[in-house]
């Protein structure tokens, strides 16, 4: 892991927020890398689960939803950790965490092992962020920060159903920040306090929940086969019924083998009618499904549910790969094509050279209209070679002096290493092919 | 405005946020097509000012920033408005809007004319959402959800400068939620208090502080234009010098004709080198270039700002179109392509015929692949036209009859209502073509 967040900072990906303050624990900025890289993962997942579909539509809510939502849901009275606090050195520890803690502060050592820790008892510590919205001076006027974008589409769920005119089954879903309250953050972007859902709620008749959630399971995980992710490295664990959530009616996680151990990638969670429910009980609109025939039912909803940040880790750290070529450690992000942050990049041999500049240039910007593309003339071949090696860029186009002669350019292949000659009016077709074609990296397994 | 915003939230753009709650004032949450069209705006800013240019790059800094960053950039202190408390009805207003206030409450009157209203003296209210992060019980877990993006850039400039390895100028750009806790929200889109921004700080030695300047105003311009917005009601006002912020030394605001008025649609400001002197002073780190010849210089920096709510209603309402077609009134938005949430429907003449069908299915899987389409076999073809009309999807194929005589379907094109026929395995190309073609829309002026 540790040579992941090296490589991640070295190349721009990721850095520690506000450093320059000192840090905010367990909060993280996205360099160039790093937002190429989400954009990609964001789209692919927004294309997968709702543009190649007609069951499922989009939506995108506040953040700030009014505070009687979050009562409805059970996240006022039922979203904490236990907490102990110390008097001696003020911090706070999870209670059901308490032998992994360590003090922060003197005397640093286990809290629990030290004299000057005086604890208290465990009480509940609510893990949603509070705020105040408006004018008002009153009670009413506070509110949190949404702690999962779930909430948002259930609030939502007659309006989908009238203006998009569906019928179960069909989903909803959604992609934002979320935000909680950590206690105790970290395993870099495993655990953080702001964080980049997306969501997606399924609502099916009760009959056929069961159904949609082993069907959700499996579209879930061939996803990120799809995208690369080592078999070997993947598993689905279903909860046991002291593991799950009150509401849940059966939870799968689909795991990913991280450096730290396998650890949740993606839920998938069978929520009943326990959302719809529960807002219909609290609000004045009752929030079930009405047929043309007059059936009418509350659906159950599937959800599976996922961050930004830990499909980033997965994909990082399965990528991840050392080896030497002619004596030389190279280091190389095998991710897929459709998520490496630059899709080619476009190098002139000579950066000097004026001829092989223009032509470098023109072709960068041929390819740039359609595609994620780097122009780089600065430093020696090899050392550009292994910086796009680094940040994972599946190709290299290479103009040389071969190709005043000939008209054709060098294509590098990332993973083979194998260098071809292509005609430089090819190109673009040649790109276009390579991203259609079926992907297979040589990870070892 | 009204037109809009019923058209906004009848076809699923926009609605009021938790409604079922009864609604929290001035919030919206985006439905399926609001989401497709933010999606729409958010990827051409992207591609426009980082993807297209060599001298921008991306980040993405966290919402809940460090808070001596807000302490630096002067928001603590200064970040406010003037209010005064009714001691009465509890509500609070803006001092210096008092004439254009109502109070909310009974008696439901101009808050300044009812004895009943007893107000305070003015003082400032701090606009940013406060609120607490972490484990610590002390006075410096207080922090606040970021009111603009733009501080986050700046802490990150050291990052970009070594990682990146540029040099005076370039930029840094940026997109995500910001948070103000306005006092009088409203306007629909116009004033709300979390917002989508898109900024971006471009850092250039200070003798050309004026020229960058000049220069950005005109790039924003001509992508507006560009975009459809028409000409007429577009302006630029330089703002003068009491209008303007402490740290700038030059604002210029891209204002649109919204139906209430002349109002800011961009903002562009040569910011100085307030914000890195600021941040180098209250942090550890000099904020400053240093050049290969050992020259240094803090960079001044031209930010252009804008969010996506403020482009989407002037989208919306530059678009809506009403007209009288055979008698019957037709409402359409006149989105440019790009900006449009659908690109194309396909649509089976009949949604009955299996072969239309057949036919609509293997062609929408097609298309798909590449550009955002929908398919619709739901009621009769006016109707499913005046839909797409209203939801501003430019070109709509229909398979009918005569398809399986000849292989043609037809395009039918949003604002000239011509129909022509396309052999059906040309539609694809016909697609991409039509999407590179100048467009102008036949908007009056």
């Amino acid at each position: 892991m540790d040579k992941i967040v090296s490589l991640a900072r070295r190349r721009g990906f990721v850095f520690p927020s506000s450093e320059i303050y000192g840090g905010l624990g367990s909060t993280y900025d996205y360099g160039h890398y790093g937002v190429l890289m989400k954009n990609a993962i964001r789209s692919r997942w927004f294309r997968a689960m709702v543009l190649d579909r007609d069951d499922i539509v989009a939506i995108d809510s506040a953040i700030i939803l009014h505070p009687k939502v979050w009562e409805a849901s059970g996240h006022v009275s039922g979203f904490t950790d236990p907490l102990i606090d110390c008097r001696t050195c003020k911090l706070r520890f999870r209670a059901d965490k308490l032998e992994d803690s360590q003090c922060g502060r003197k005397p640093s050592k286990h809290p629990g092992e030290t004299p000057e820790c005086d604890l208290t008892e465990a009480r509940q510590f609510n893990l949603m962020f509070e705020t105040t919205v408006g004018a008002l001076q009153e009670e009413g006027s506070r509110t949190y920060l949404r702690p999962e974008t779930a909430q948002g589409i259930f609030i939502n769920f007659k309006n989908v159903l009238q203006l998009a005119r569906r019928r179960p089954p069909f989903g909803i879903a959604q992609v934002g920040k979320s935000f909680r309250n950590e206690i105790t953050p970290g395993n870099f972007l495993f655990r953080v306090r702001e964080f980049e859902q997306m969501e997606m709620e399924y609502f099916v008749p009760p009959d056929e929940a069961e159904q949609w959630y082993r069907y959700w399971i499996e579209v879930r995980l061939n996803w990120y086969l799809r995208y690369g992710l080592r078999r070997s490295r993947l598993r689905v664990r279903e909860h046991g019924p002291e593991e799950r959530s009150h509401y849940s009616r059966g939870t799968s996680d689909i795991e990913y083998e991280y450096p730290i151990g396998w650890g949740e990638l993606e839920g998938v969670a069978n929520r009943g009618d326990y959302d719809l429910t529960q807002h219909g009980e609290h609000s004045t609109t009752k929030l079930e499904y009405v047929g043309p025939d007059g059936e009418r039912y509350v659906p159950f909803v599937i959800e599976p549910a996922v961050s930004i940040e830990r499909i980033m880790v997965a994909l990082l750290v399965d990528a991840y790969d050392e080896e030497i070529v002619s004596e030389r450690q190279r280091t190389v992000l095998r991710l897929h094509p459709e998520m490496a942050p630059v899709t080619a990049a476009v190098l002139p041999l000579i950066g000097k050279s004026g001829e092989m500049v223009g032509k470098a240039r023109s072709l960068y910007e041929e390819l740039k209209r359609r595609h994620t593309v780097e122009y780089d003339d600065n430093g020696a071949i090899g050392r550009r070679y292994r910086r796009q090696d680094e940040i994972g860029t599946p190709w290299a186009f290479t103009i040389d002096e071969q190709t005043s002669e000939d008209g054709t350019v060098t294509v590098r292949d990332r993973d083979s290493l194998q260098q071809e000659r292509l005609p430089l009016e090819g190109v673009r077709a040649w790109l276009d092919d390579a991203l259609e074609r079926e992907w297979r990296s040589p990870k070892p397994d």
